[in-house]
């Protein structure tokens, strides 16, 4: 039956399970940036709107310094893809910054820089998905209506796709990916080329508002602090940089190399974008407000709150391109794209850092299973309900979302950098090669410098927003690291209760015979079953066991015993209240007190059946009773199943299940065996 | 530790299991009535105002036709109650109308009486609650402000009470239920002292107003139809009568003539408490309309959505205390009380019917447990469920849920009398004792009225009220009819499957020889003790297994292995996904093909943990591969379980468990056997 439905599915699509096994392709570098760069590249879709914003407190006049802030994130991009240059040349096999702050700063910063990856996925999806509702909504004005119920739409097809394991591609990422930059380098060019050479004054649809600055004439600490404040938003350019150095095991050979060069030239492409979109928003006079609401005026009036502020980058695309035109719409669908893709990347990551931390026992074990679907599931669910859950308490609102994002990634950029340099230092001390103690000095000061700059970032993004909702991802922070060092210490403890005494003398526990009861309600091909497979362990003694919960019953039962001629004795226990669990749980108890060195094995029958309304109404007392005989000591249960013909349903969806290819299967690579030691490697 | 604590705990309260047992006394009388007829009591609550409600539609003139009405209500009140008499002489096993249907009419209307009574059990929630609500609103207006918040607050609190298994007493049911038999009897003496012979006149709340009819001055077929709506009305008085037949068990020797005794009394007061009160509206004018908000007209003009109509019981009771008296809130408080004891009888009966049912495999076996907590859980937390969908639904307005209540009441009357008059006749075809004949042909009469009278009025009630809303019970019953036929066909199925083919001569299936694996991660005390139970069994071939998902991981294990020098081979599975269950399943397999004669015994090492979050951390990857091995053919699958220390938590829990008493205990009587044939006991 099976095999017959089986034959054109093959033909069609090849063995399941190889395809799944094929699928682990390594990545050429042209498909390796957009697979790896859709979080970093999306994020200049938000990132410049964020610094006008915050410059706007101060009035339009204060737009002036827009040009520095830009050259500041450039200065500080240029640093931070340094410093992952060296990540991904000294631990290539894909731990990422939770191994580099593990292996070189202990376990304590290792975690630290994990609870930072946990919180960031989650605000990588939240405040993707609502900068991607935000910029489709420039396009189609019924998406921005109905911003929550949109984003949170988008993210429950997200959450399905990834939790029935839709097979990846390369091209999947690929194609949305190239669309949007090709389409903001040709906004870019097409912008310079009618503003420099044509002389057209482009104009954004926001170009004749005022701003009312809430501090007008800001000077001193002040104005410092509204500066860095608009510098650590425009920070936000930088997240999901340090993805790539997660992922080295997914390049083709040379490897380390291969991911560095794509790392170059992701940052390349990053600030080539986010400055053009800035110079463009100057020069088209793009106007954005905090609270555009009160602080946007239109003829001296306030807008009012039924206005929606545009992202940057629709706005300057409508200035250059033309409202509604071809041009401007695909990069508007391109960008909402990339964002969601931005979104789908935390979705692979947040379960793949998940398996690293449960093989440090600092999550459920069942975790580390490659392409466990459960797990992956459990993962991507509790990832799904945190970002839904911030979405719909910020409104879907991103700018009020990525005042949560950078401090993740400014912890673990910080600590990880920081890790590194200790990484050289190691080295160095035991180096004796001239030449390669120069490589490692030289990476040793990029480290150095990226530590001190991306640590510098890290206070300021603190005191700088920490009321604005920086705390918030604190405090998810704190419970993550609390958590999992709970989980931690359970398994220590466990690990403790149950190692092996040495040496073999430890016979007091063990015991000297073993007593088998067969459970029997009917007799019926299951109970003939367990009955004979009960015989072939040859115990010490056997019986069979029922329980008397109808006496009518119990006495046909007795009489086909003995008419069948079964040759195993058959004890009844009698139950005046129809229980089943406390008679036989009371007579395996009197079993061992009778005889406290002899072990007691209960064989229960057990019906396999296919689905699971079937399993309400089959095995539920057996399940009951083998919970509670687990309690008891010095028993073993075994189950003795007898496979219904439904069963074949559910053996055919264990297998589906078998074969199901886990997300981010593509970023990840083949599989390969993480190594305990960090390799020395170098470029 | 466990020890110690326990003896103060039953120094207070006694051995937890002994009370248990002895909460099971048998009821006299004087508990028995209160305990019982909360339910058909507590329905002069409503039915009353139900039967004005439908003659206001013909205008105030038609309340003349009320005491008519009411006289239908005692006649056929009169007729039940003698039928039932019958009933509960006959079978005093207490299986109720469902037993009585099955025995004499077959199965399908068995579960067609059986549906009745569960659908009859889910409104008798709704309706009870709803009209509760309302009484208590009568005094206190928050309530009836927030009527469905109310409600569905009631309905939580019991079901969470029920779960919990609040140990009943005869006493919680008796004082509320005397106080409030006491108080409608001193209100209906007080009020008839007061207008004959003080001559006062009483005027309800509502006396002043005036009623639009909707249909001036209806007649000839159009009139009766609208009595016959009004007296159907009134029939939802009759409903829980049939209680006691369930109940028989509960009573004190003689136990079938003590329940017919307190099925007469019961039968009694209600019709004097329905008649009175009857009596009192109508001298007190009290003014009831379907709408009151358009067809209650104060001053000629509509009186409005804001108006609240309060029951007849509450304003006759305001009329004959006075508004806000003592006695008029403790008659109000009462009403509410005993109405939520009669939603309360529902949350036992229906496990009650459920486990009978259960045991015919008309639902899964493991209800059929006695006092099965979770399969008590899961049929409390259905019917509260649905109760509240209804409550939710209809706006908890006790007139609309009472259009959906009768139905099934009359379904199992009619079904039940119809197959007592198949008794006697089956009895009579062989008695010869001429003075029981003369008993039975006697009783035979009194059936076969009730039969008919209930029959007539079911027939009146479907035609009155389906558009009203009894479709809705009515599909309700289809659905339990078609679910429990569903179930009992699997049932059927699988028995078929399973049956054991007759002669020892099956022995093609039986394996010749046994290959035991124990699964082995690490070397500690649980794989240990696996070990030594796997030798004790002296299967034909023993080999530990491991998965090798960490090289590093596995030569630490084998280098242990033969440093203890343990003599039993270690195989290694490779598994380059670090997987754990496919590797294992596919040596199993391939075991299974060498040798297909010969049985495979999986032994897991399993950690008993006490708490549930515990769960998540161990034993995963041994419950996915055991759910997987029991597909496979010829596989046995043993847990050898290790308790940790926490685990004392859960066996505590378990033992507690075991000691919980189900709710309903009280009305059911200490445990008897469940006769298969009826006797014939008779008055």
């Amino acid at each position: 039956m099976s095999k017959l439905t089986d034959v054109p599915k093959r033909i069609l699509i090849g063995r399941a399970l190889r395809s799944d096994r094929l699928g682990e392709t390594l990545l050429p570098k042209r498909i390796a940036l957009p697979v790896f760069a859709s979080d970093p590249l999306s994020s200049v879709a938000y990132a410049p709107g964020e610094v006008l914003l915050v410059l706007s407190i101060a009035g339009v006049s204060a737009y002036h310094f827009s040009p520095w802030i830009a050259l500041a994130v450039v200065v500080l991009m240029f640093t931070v893809v340094a410093s992952y240059r060296q990540n991904v040349h000294a631990y290539p096999s894909g731990g990422g910054d939770y191994e580099v702050a593990t292996t070189n700063l202990g376990a304590k910063a290792g975690l630290t820089v994990a609870s930072a990856l946990l919180v960031d996925y989650v605000m990588t999806v939240a405040v993707s998905i609502a900068s991607g509702i935000e910029n489709l909504g420039s396009a189609i004005p019924f998406v921005v209506q109905h911003k929550v119920l949109c984003a949170v739409v988008v993210i429950v097809l997200l959450t399905l796709m990834n939790l029935r394991g839709v097979k990846e591609s390369g091209k999947l990422f690929a194609i949305p990916t190239y669309v949007f930059v090709g389409g903001v380098f040709v906004m870019i060019a097409w912008g310079a080329f009618r503003g420099l050479v044509l002389g057209d004054t482009m104009r954004a649809p926001t170009a004749d508002y005022q701003i009312k600055a809430e501090h007008q004439g800001l000077a001193g600490f002040a104005l410092i602090f509204l500066l860095l404040r608009a510098f650590s938003s425009g920070c936000a350019a930088l997240t999901g940089v340090e993805a790539i150095s997660n992922g080295v095991p997914a390049f083709r050979k040379p490897k380390s190399k291969n991911a560095a060069t794509t790392l170059s030239m992701m940052g390349l492409l990053a600030v080539t974008m986010f400055c053009g979109i800035i110079a463009l928003a100057a020069t088209t006079n793009v106007r954005m407000a905090e609270n555009p609401a009160t602080d946007l005026l239109k003829n001296g009036n306030p807008i009012g709150s039924g206005y929606v502020q545009n992202p940057v980058i629709s706005q300057v695309a409508e200035a250059v391109f033309g409202k509604g035109s071809f041009l401007f719409v695909l990069l508007a669908a391109a960008t909402a794209l990339v964002l969601f893709l931005a979104a789908n990347t935390a979705y692979n990551g947040f379960p793949l850092l998940g398996s690293i931390l449960a093989q440090d026992r600092y999550l459920p074990r069942q975790l580390h299973t490659r392409g466990d679907r459960l797990a992956f599931s459990n993962g991507i669910v509790l990832l799904a309900g945190t970002a839904t859950l911030l979405v719909v308490i910020y409104g879907a609102d991103s700018t009020r979302l990525i005042q949560l994002y950078i401090v993740g990634v400014f912890v673990s950029f910080t600590l990880s950098q920081t890790g590194m340099v200790r990484h050289w230092n190691r080295h160095l001390a035991v180096e004796k090669d001239q030449a390669k103690r120069r490589h490692m000095i030289r990476s040793r000061a990029i480290n150095a410098f990226g530590a001190c700059l991306t640590g510098l970032v890290l206070v300021v993004v603190l005191v700088t927003k920490f009321t604005h909702g920086a705390w918030v991802a604190l405090m998810g922070m704190c419970i993550f690291y609390a958590t999992m060092t709970a989980i931690r210490k359970h398994y220590d403890r466990v690990a403790e209760e149950i190692a092996a005494p040495e040496g073999p003398s430890d016979d007091s526990v063990r015991p000297s015979r073993v007593h088998s009861v067969v459970l029997i309600s009917k007799i019926h091909r299951p109970t003939l079953r367990a009955l004979a497979y009960a015989k072939l362990m040859r115990s010490d003694t056997l019986e069979a066991l029922t329980v008397n919960v109808d006496p009518a019953e119990t006495k046909a039962l007795r009489e086909e015993w003995e008419r069948r001629g079964i040759d195993v004795p058959l004890k009844v226990l009698d139950s005046p209240y129809r229980e089943i669990t406390r008679p036989i749980i009371e007579y395996v108890k009197s079993l061992r007190k009778e005889s406290p060195r002899d072990a007691v094995s209960v064989i229960i029958p057990e019906y396999v059946v296919g689905h699971w309304y079937e399993h309400l109404l089959h095995n539920q007392s057996a399940l009951r009773l083998k919970g509670r005989l687990l309690f008891t000591a010095g028993v073993m249960v075994t189950s003795v199943p007898y496979q219904l013909a439904s069963s074949e349903a559910a053996r055919n969806r264990a297998r589906r299940r078998q074969e199901w290819s886990a997300p981010g299967a593509v970023r990840r690579g083949p599989a390969v065996e993480r190594p305990k030691e960090p390799s020395a490697a170098k470029d």
